[in-house]
């Protein structure tokens, strides 16, 4: 009788083409969670994961109503009760396409160039979720498997996973599991195999000024009252010392210190000194929080960050108004052990306190995720762990990541259950931007990785 | 035989519904000039005038290529050599309509309301310029008048009046006169007859900014690198000090102070009080440059306000994007003797001294005009003084105005002709905003004003 693993790991192979049809065909539904119009995409994604799970024969298979974007759930329990219970996390949700212009082919229609599948969600995460099934599916073809699987698959990740938390509360026995993996946190290089054991959280806020009662004509009230647009500029350039370091009340108070050994491993990791950084962003220097490398920042210091502006007149050629509101949305990364909730306050507070008395301002925290920190010998990311150093030939490296996602946060304190946090996206993928794409070899080597995962558990 | 001037009189008050009508008419054209978009609109409204004027025995009528939008000539030189020549000005062009949700009625067809009639230009200033042509229609159908006279009626001048300089020193010979007449000045209040001798000049500039090559993940590089929302709010703020002056290099080196005089008089001008000023603004408390009342501050000194930012993602929802590009329109009213070549200097000098080093910048003068000031004992500026105190029974108030009309500037400094800038706006009439109207009784009386001024310019 043959190695199950070597069939299922032929199998992958044989199928390599299908699986990116697959990831081809789920690309090209738009499924946009930030913007409304794009709802019955959300719906149509969902269904046809929830079709592909049923084909590969997990049973329960339902698109949940979480009161938002719902959630595919779907199992198969024939491990029997004694064996572990995996929760495969996935999000199939993508972030808005624009600034379309600069898409050199339609987002949501995957093109294949060289290695690379270029798209919308390509990377970040229809790619992974597909990796994933790809490899279950693998497995399953070769024979029965020693691990029981629950899939969890939602569509407000891009939008800070709102409906989870509560949801998962309610749903905590249909989710019930030893651990779960999450393959949405990538790879340092196509080269290097590597493991995320901690993510960043976040608390994305907007904040609304009311200046005047109407937009006036500035040469008749130019310097009388006080403008909500140099207003606005005035408090986000507060939100900045000289060092560099974010100025709301307390924000570094609940701040875990990063402690030696773990900046010495840090420096270990190749790709990430401060001049990879410049030559990714195309910037001709860096700037941030004094004291720390580009990489520490960005992976395990808070941040503060303008995401968007906008106020007044903003079309073609001069028009002389002074706005009566100005808008900027905000979001701050935020590290173990701060929380959403205490930075939000923080953010009121400081806003209060510096506004200009006649300027009427509003705060909302429209996203927010809690940081997370896991474990780096648990079982299952010791199998993870010889799965990468296997397909790769090469040891794995364990880094934090300056991501969020929130459905870990919840899943390891609502569930219980820590995250083997992996992936296939490299740095370069362009997620969130135009032309985002996926590196074929790397996320090929991912599915068999992913299948010797699942054997490699059996014999743990 | 009957008085000439009290048959124009009759003509003009039996002839009131048509000329409203005629407004109604030009309103209809929805001239913006700011948006190409609209460039057909522009020469429909220059025709409609030339027509008007046509039909009123104008001679020479031509709608003249400037360069950009075409500008409105005629002349009527009945009066013979030894008369003086009059140059009225006017501008056909209006501000855009945006935003468009906040009108109460559609701003291109202009309704009545009670005293008022409301739509985009019934005040700045199709409105006024309607009022100079019934004026001049009634006195021409009283009989020829003692003043010869030429129009000129442009259509750039709510960007900027960019083509007229050179156009009216290449045609100076065309525009040649005695003294001009700008009906684009307004009044103090309905029961105020005003002439206004200083307007302010403008800078008004485009900001841009680009930091990385791309917009970014603001997990993957927040922190890291300079984001250009961020360094445009640091560059907006640091353009006050903490007494609210412009920091731009040099900014009030050339500015010339008001002498006590001078601010004595404005305190004996209605409704201009701080408090008046935060009433018409909506706002519970004024802003401004330390040392100067709110009517001073908008009226004889310089100012610096943003006029609208863009930045990065300002759609539904959260995007966590560290944008690759910031914009801002900013604009400075100037006086007298600022001159905008020398503030776009100091902005430059400004920005290049500030701006982080590993972002690019550029900053652009999308639209300038010079401040002015004229004399006040003229024989037509006590014409026109007499005019306003026949009509309202009160006496005209001399003072400066916020606002800027290069055509002003170009008049005096191109042409050698000081100008009588009057007008029958109202501080109130919401200019530039939505809901923007006209107070239909102001109006009829400054019809009646400018024909006592063609007959007071005879008997002078």
């Amino acid at each position: 009788m043959t190695d199950p693993r070597n069939n299922a790991l032929k199998f992958a192979h044989d199928n390599r083409p299908r699986f990116l049809d697959e990831l081809k065909e789920l690309v090209a539904i738009p499924s946009i969670s930030a913007d409304s119009a794009y709802r019955p995409d959300i719906q149509r994604a969902s269904e046809w994961l929830a079709a592909k799970l049923k084909a590969l024969g997990f049973e329960n298979v339902k698109t949940l109503d979480t009161g938002g974007h719902p959630m595919v759930y779907a199992d198969l329990m024939k491990a029997g009760p004694k064996a572990p219970t995996m929760l495969v996390y996935g999000h199939y949700d993508v972030q808005p396409a624009d600034p379309m212009e600069l898409w050199e082919t339609k987002p949501f229609e995957a093109v294949k160039k060289g290695d690379y599948l270029v798209g919308r969600g390509t990377s970040d995460m229809k790619g992974q979720v597909i990796a994933s099934l790809a490899a279950v599916e693998s497995a399953l073809k070769a024979g029965d498997v020693s691990v029981n699987i629950k899939w969890m698959i939602e569509g407000e990740e891009e939008i800070g996973s709102g409906s989870m938390e509560d949801f998962i509360k309610a749903n905590a026995k249909l989710f019930a599991c030893d651990f779960a993996v999450n393959p949405d946190a990538g790879m340092l290089a196509p080269d290097q195999p590597t493991l995320t054991y901690g993510l960043r959280g976040l608390a994305y806020f907007e904040i609304h000024l009311t200046g005047p009662n109407k937009d006036l004509h500035s040469g008749y009230f130019g310097g009388t009252v006080r403008n909500p647009g140099n207003e606005l500029a005035r408090l986000i350039s507060g939100m900045h010392d000289k060092k560099n370091r974010v100025t709301l009340p307390g924000f570094y108070d609940s701040v875990r210190k990063l402690d030696a050994e773990e900046r010495g491993e840090f420096e270990r990791i190749p790709h990430t000194s401060d001049a990879d950084y410049a030559k990714a962003a195309g910037v001709t220097g860096l700037w941030g929080e004094e004291g720390f490398t580009a990489f520490e920042r960005a992976t395990s210091r808070p941040t503060l960050e303008v995401n968007g502006i906008l106020c007044g007149y903003t079309g073609e050629g001069p028009k002389t108004v002074l706005p009566a509101k100005a808008m900027a949305k905000i979001s701050c990364r935020l590290v173990a052990d701060q929380s959403p909730k205490q930075v939000e306050q923080q953010m009121v507070a400081y806003v209060k306190e510096h506004c200009h008395p006649a300027v009427k301002w509003e705060v909302k925290m429209i996203s927010d995720g809690e940081p997370v920190i896991s474990g780096r010998d648990s079982r299952e990311m010791l199998a993870m762990a010889k799965a990468f150093d296997t397909v790769w030939g090469k040891k794995t490296i364990f880094r934090r990541e300056g991501g969020t996602i929130s459905a870990v946060a919840y899943i390891q304190n609502v569930l219980g259950a820590e995250c083997v946090n992996t992936g296939f996206g490299l740095p370069d993928d362009l997620i969130h931007s135009p032309n985002e794409h996926l590196h074929i070899p790397t996320w090929e080597k991912g599915v068999d990785a992913l299948i010797h995962f699942i054997y490699n558990l059996g014999e743990a």
